[in-house]
């Protein structure tokens, strides 16, 4: 995937999306300067564009962004040029209405607000691959542009589109898929409630119904609408490719966004990209961005990515907007760089004015460049500036937690046995375990090659294929350590029941056979044996060669097994069939993390993050200090924010971070002189 | 109603939905095995099947369906054969897009999940028919069929549809009940609000309005809605009734179902039929599965009927979907028979691997034959089988609770005084006394004959005909005892208040004046002068003739009465202008039954169900322990399910049922030598 | 804007809408003569009658209405002669439907409720015009009519129509608007998202989107919607002009409604009139009442005004609609008079038997005039014939809120920092603190003429024009005294950020700069140093001149400003950074009235509501006790209630009122000898 030539210049890329149109040109000069003042050194440019620069159909305006490119050029600002193609100007919708999307009621969603367009509609990507065409003829060339930005957050809004348009789209998308009505119904299971096809035509997108809708059509459907927006990127892709030289990317929602298969879109791009956000809900919300960034990282194949937007503080869109605390920008955008991206850019350069987005932070806020704000932004310069050695270097984990967008949809689709039972708890509550535990991790699809991890993870694989089920057979038998929790392995990936017992497709690896589940109310809690609590999930385990570790005390299966353990070949295989609490899911991950033999980069104390990056034959310790104490760590070498040596202690103060060139550099994930890796020995 | 006939064989019917058609046929073999081995005698099969019978326009496939009536045959099975109309082909809505239904907003209701039709729809209606007599011609004769099985579950879920047909045919019932506009203007008030119709083709359903519709307008199309599905139910009935001489029915959904009113609807089967499932959220669900099975004993005008689904454990379609523990099947399933069902089957033989019921339990679950639930159902097999001498034998009860669907709509329409006044609400809370007090009721229509009940209950009866209320008042002055609880009696049929003060029709028989409703809020809660509780309503209340038997203490009404006692004739009426609290509802009811000389028919700890059905000179009782502790009764006889005799004391331990055929019997609902019922004295 | 003549008869007027069409005429004399007795003296009629005036398109029917004044006027009964445009006909919607409204998700809302028609339809103007010329032809010279009443609630439930029709109006007033695109452009700053509009034809309301709409596009389309009923309103008070004699007038929802901006609607009326519905789950419902009466007051510029509907009991709209404990209907209504209203009407005078509203309590209940109700309805009779000198004097006062509709509908926007502020939160919190102090106060539009008052506070003014935010720096600087809390001043009327700092149009008078919100999340609470509390909101806040009066003590701002003090040339500005607790916001408002001399008409005890009408030469002491014991005043004068002389000492029972003529009366909202106002000095 990866080309040559995609980093410009020395260091780590820092910057934003920068809408010159939003202001008068006036102000342009001043942006440069302060951007110069902040260390800025590539923008995003014209990403909603598209109505200034095609004012009415085929009609052209391209002089504005002439005069921007230049002043940014000038500036020695680099420019990450959009295609423009993310929200269609309003004339689109108004000549043509068949565009617009559909609800799953059938409602029209009209513009105003953005991608208000149907992802299947031809006359979209005619109108929007001309568009493509344009910019990249008249910008190929410039100076300034490093980097091309197809469309924006492909699928934010208009993923799901349940028009006619969209309906015709889907029954050629199926014809491809199963190629004659006999599979689609067998896939579908459609003998069930007088399903049954006679003629694709009677075929429809999943649109409101009575009551149930077929779990299969719904999850055929949530493919194709992934594949819809990834077939936008590839035309889009393709027409850049014919003409520019730079490379080629857009941004992911990695962290956030469920219904895209990025996995399947990797190769689509030359280099990885993200946007992520902070949720204000979530108390661990800065563990949450160690995931997204673990998480892009894998999906960028261990590359190095580019950090596409953030935010300096408060975003606009939840319902209680909440900002970021001196010294948060820092510790959040140093965490990206620490798990492996080489540029940190953010949503937007100056805060709006006017329209929707105003009130989301910005590095010029509305109260100007006297603000902590601004402050905080050209620190974070000067910080990045000093990082330019780390460009290109990798982060090595020892721990893979599987991960797959298709599971996802499965798991979640209605008349499950829990309304309880969701993708992204068992995942982060495993995850912000080994986070805890100071442990790095990747998220990697199950069908990745598991032989260099000592420990894998397995939350909530609702939906696995078979390949994919036994090759984590295959890594466990070859001497790893696999923890499967429960309601995974169920069903195939036509979401059919894998019949024999539960987890069907893990039965065999667990040494278990689950006969009923029994969720759990709302609220009722259970106590295990071994003094930990769960909720929301128990079932009805025998063991058939696993050893029983906890039993439930009491509840509705007092005396059943709650937590197993399988030895398969030279591995184990771990089972946890209930949603244990979180001291007892900390415990569970640190007790597999020791008998896995994987070790953190380095000993800190809890809340204190430390991720090692490493390049040939150098490495480097990020150390962020979460906590409200002074955090000290056995280091030596020098940190490259302060300039400063450390000699074998490091004092980061709290809040605040390091990045320590380590000498002598350490080689691998792990100090040399430890136990290697399962699947290696 | 009844015809002779309607049982095949011996004993009680046992078994489930055979969906054959969502298994390979190598399957079907194995299935029969296992049924015999479950002793299972009839299933129901072809339910959903229309998609599969007629695969495109007038071509019938029956070859499939030959052949698995025949392998049922040849296995001693006997069927129920639906006549598959329930969930029409993806062709009709193809072809005929109008029988699709359409939400109360407009939105089209596609196809996906079932029953997608419009009620109203000609096409529907002559496709259906169609098919009906096509199946009906096939296996009149079939040796295998001993009963007919019309759709399935009518009106789960399109009962209410708004399109345009359904508003052709709301316009058409309306000239049939009025003849004339001005009487529909004047039941429906529509001097207000400048709602005066001039022409029947200004009529609309009560679709989406900008406030408060019009309540009359949506009373009848809720009697409108109910009548369609039971248009459906006598028109497939008509077609089968031409061609076969076994019985006929549906399943109803007495229990959950608010908007058939199946009081009308018993006409048109040959035997009674239920669906009944727990809802996981109640405390008290088996006393909501005791209230259904009372209930359509009560339908089915005391005549045995047929359990025609449950389920054997968790169902799919709640939230927290939880499953049965050990012994509940079994007590639940016999709680069915001690109510008077003379057959016990339940959705559905296998479970699923696709579609979306795949996490519905079934007689074989997705871990097969070597499960709990299978080991149950086979126990429960040999109960039945135990229990054949009982079927035929009715229930008898000493109390009625009067219950009315219309009533139902009534109360609950909008811009009510009290949200939190609902028709299930009392009319569950004084049922669930009786439970406690171990005394069985009939649930009875409001025209009902009452002259056999010692004691009335009447909750929330908001819409009263004046000749039900006469009759009423005729019980009591003849020596009956009733209890009215609030907001009853207060409107006619057209929803028009019954002046003068309320509860309207029934203010003389209380012998009290409410000038006006004082609801209280969310969470407020007032005392009584007997020490009780009450929330949720209390009311400007004046004795009229009535003695007061509590008042409030407290909330805006200090010093009112709220319960009241009136002498009428021989009778006694008691008003409860209140929502008591739980043990005060159950000491009212209690003294009720005391000073009415109620008996149950044994004395049994709190928990401990007790049933007596009862046949010429032969009786049994049904015993199910709920509680967790052995119960200990005072019975004679032999326990048909241990086969032991019990010489004066039973011995029934927890969670488990005895069924004692009493020797001697016990003749009557109570035990001989007690005092007769009030209208017959 | 106000005639002469406005009032007939010597004194306050009293009466109801009444329906005489919802019964038989035989009741109509009944009715009369319960008025009488009653002492009402004016009632509405006709308000919902255009489906029996006009039956058919053209054809009137007047007969009934002929006959319902006579015996009206027979009575001595005046009439408020409604155009009976409230509602349309049936036929109207069935021979036009595109004269119905559309949701903004594009569903139809269909007759069945009240006022569905398209309040842009030019069919629904036409035909409601011409009803309007008919009845005002025809009664126009009636001796019973003393005023007319257009329509009803205008834009109740109509107010926001997504329509086609609505659609082309929409670009009709915004051609009007902003002349040409580019300033619509500008203002709606559609260079963000690619919203650039090139055709006036490309926009539409702000129908359904996929996400966040244009906030500007949504401004605008609130306003051109207020402007809309207005039309109505207008252009039925020209057909009336042109033939009758008697004022004009409608019902305004002040207090109650959002989407009106009433302050651009009095120049169209003769005398304003106003609605007030009690909210249940309002522990202060009664400081609401008083609140939009004062409201009332000032949108009608002091002068009298008229309290067309409020409820005699409870409602029938609410979840929970709570009756009147005895006294509080009489509370409710001299409160109303004691703020200016020289009429009290409700709706209805007899509750309905049938219809959307038949529990809406009435004078006349459903169980007769022997009720609670009907006596306390004749002892207010009684009360306001006593008050009869009352009429024509005013109320004056020494506080001002300013209150803006384009405020409310501005801050309430979405993607805004915090889903917790909402306009009438702080609103109501401020005036809540003077109603507890005994202070009464205006509440007027921000252009209002500030210079008689001692003190202006200025709730959440979040969008404020330039030329109101510099009259209040005048009004400062002049002497007087103003609170300015969070939010306010932060947009322009195109809702563009005013840039530079918080709270941008007030930053100079607060003498402060904030840069940056820190809104809190859902119950988290934070501690100022002066020992009270905050929650929802606090931000980044730097004295510029301003002496700091508070400051947070923990939270996410330690340390920062949460309470300022500002002195501008003769008077003073507070700024209030964070939603105080009621204790300390009460603290506050005393502070401030101390300060700025402002002195509540009498001492009185907390709970007890005392305001003043002065006419000429003449004073009135209206006391109000809310409270459960006796309360006492130093008063000297009559009580007009009792006819009793008050020497000195006014003794007022627990729950009762007293209207006392002072002797000597009291000249000016304070007693003489106090200071005069900051802009008078």
């Amino acid at each position: 995937m990866r080309q040559h030539g995609t980093w410009q210049g020395d260091g780590i890329y820092f910057g934003a999306d920068y809408n010159p149109e939003q202001w008068p040109e006036q102000v342009w000069a001043d942006d440069v300067a302060l951007m110069r003042r902040a260390g800025v050194n590539l923008v995003s440019v014209g990403i909603f564009s598209w109505a200034l620069l095609e004012p009415s159909p085929g009609r052209y305006e391209f002089d504005w962004l002439d005069r921007a490119l230049d002043v940014l050029h000038a500036g020695g600002i680099h420019v990450d040029l959009a295609t423009a193609t993310a929200s269609p100007p309003p004339w689109l919708a108004h000549r043509h209405p068949e565009t617009l999307p559909r609800a799953v009621g059938g409602g029209v969603l009209w513009p105003g607000g953005r991608q208000a367009y149907c992802p299947s509609s031809p006359v979209f990507r005619e109108r929007s691959l001309a568009l493509v065409e344009a910019v990249a003829d008249r910008y190929a060339e410039h100076p300034a542009v490093v980097m091309w930005h197809v469309s924006n957050e492909l699928g934010c809004h208009n993923v799901h589109c349940y028009c006619d348009v969209s309906a015709e789209a889907f029954r050629g998308w199926l014809r491809e898929r199963y190629g004659d009505l006999d599979r689609l119904n067998d896939a579908w299971g459609t003998a069930f409630w007088s399903q049954r096809y006679h003629d694709w035509a009677e075929i429809n997108p999943p649109r409101s119904t009575l009551t149930i809708a077929n779990p299969t059509q719904q999850l055929d459907f949530l493919r194709f609408s992934s594949d819809e927006q990834r077939a936008q990127l590839r035309a889009e892709r393709e027409v850049l490719k014919r003409r520019v030289r730079q490379p080629v990317t857009t941004n992911f929602m990695i962290g956030m966004a469920k219904h895209m298969d990025y996995h399947s879109w990797t190769s689509d791009v030359d280099l990885v990209a993200n946007d992520h956000y902070l949720m204000a809900t979530d108390p661990y919300a800065h563990l949450g961005l160690s995931f997204a960034a673990d998480q892009t990282r894998s999906v960028a194949g261990g590359d190095p990515w580019l950090l596409m937007e953030h935010s300096t503080s408060a975003v606009n869109w939840q319902p209680r907007n909440v900002a970021k605390t001196p010294g948060q920008l820092r510790r959040n955008s140093l965490t990206h760089v620490a798990r492996g991206a080489d540029g940190v850019l953010f949503f937007q350069w100056r805060a709006s004015r006017a329209g929707a987005e105003k009130y989301h932070s910005a590095l010029v806020p509305h109260a100007g460049p006297d603000t902590k704000v601004f402050d905080e932004v050209c620190r974070l310069g000067a910080d990045l500036a000093a990082l330019a050695e780390v460009r290109g270097s990798r982060v090595e984990a020892e721990v893979a937690i599987l991960f797959d967008w298709e599971a996802w949809w499965g798991v979640e689709l209605d008349s499950h046995p829990s309304v309880d039972v969701t993708y992204p708890d068992r995942m982060r509550a495993l995850y912000d375990a080994l986070w805890r535990a100071g442990v790095t991790a990747d998220v990697v699809h199950p069908s990745a090659d598991l032989s260099g991890y000592r420990l894998v993870l397995v939350p909530t694989l609702y939906l696995v294929r078979d390949a994919d089920a036994e090759a984590l057979h295959r890594y466990v038998a070859g001497g790893g350590t696999a923890l499967v929790t429960y309601f995974s392995g169920i069903v195939d990936e036509h979401d059919h029941i894998r019949l024999g017992g539960y987890p069907g497709a893990f039965r065999e690896l667990l040494g278990v056979r689950t006969e009923e589940f029994f969720p759990l109310l709302a609220g009722e809690r259970v106590a295990l044996d071994d003094g930990s609590t769960a909720d929301v999930w128990t079932e009805w385990l025998h063991p058939v060669g696993a050893e029983v570790v906890a039993s439930y005390e009491d509840g509705p299966l007092p005396g059943v097994p709650a937590l197993t353990r399988h030895r398969v070949g030279d591995g184990t295989a771990w089972y946890l069939a209930t949603r244990l609490d979180e001291a007892a899911t900390d415990a569970l991950v640190g007790r597999l993390i020791t008998e896995a033999g994987v070790r953190p980069p380095a000993a800190a104390p809890t809340g204190v993050e430390v991720v090692r990056r490493r390049a040939d034959d150098r490495s480097w310790l990020f150390v962020v200090n979460h906590t409200d104490a002074e955090a000290t760590l056995d280091v030596t070498g020098t940190d490259l924010l302060t300039g400063q040596p450390c000699g074998g202690t490091l004092r980061v103060p709290a809040g605040e971070v390091a990045v320590v060139r380590e000498e002598p550099a350490v080689s691998g994930a792990v100090p040399a002189g430890e136990p290697s890796p399962a699947a290696a020995a």
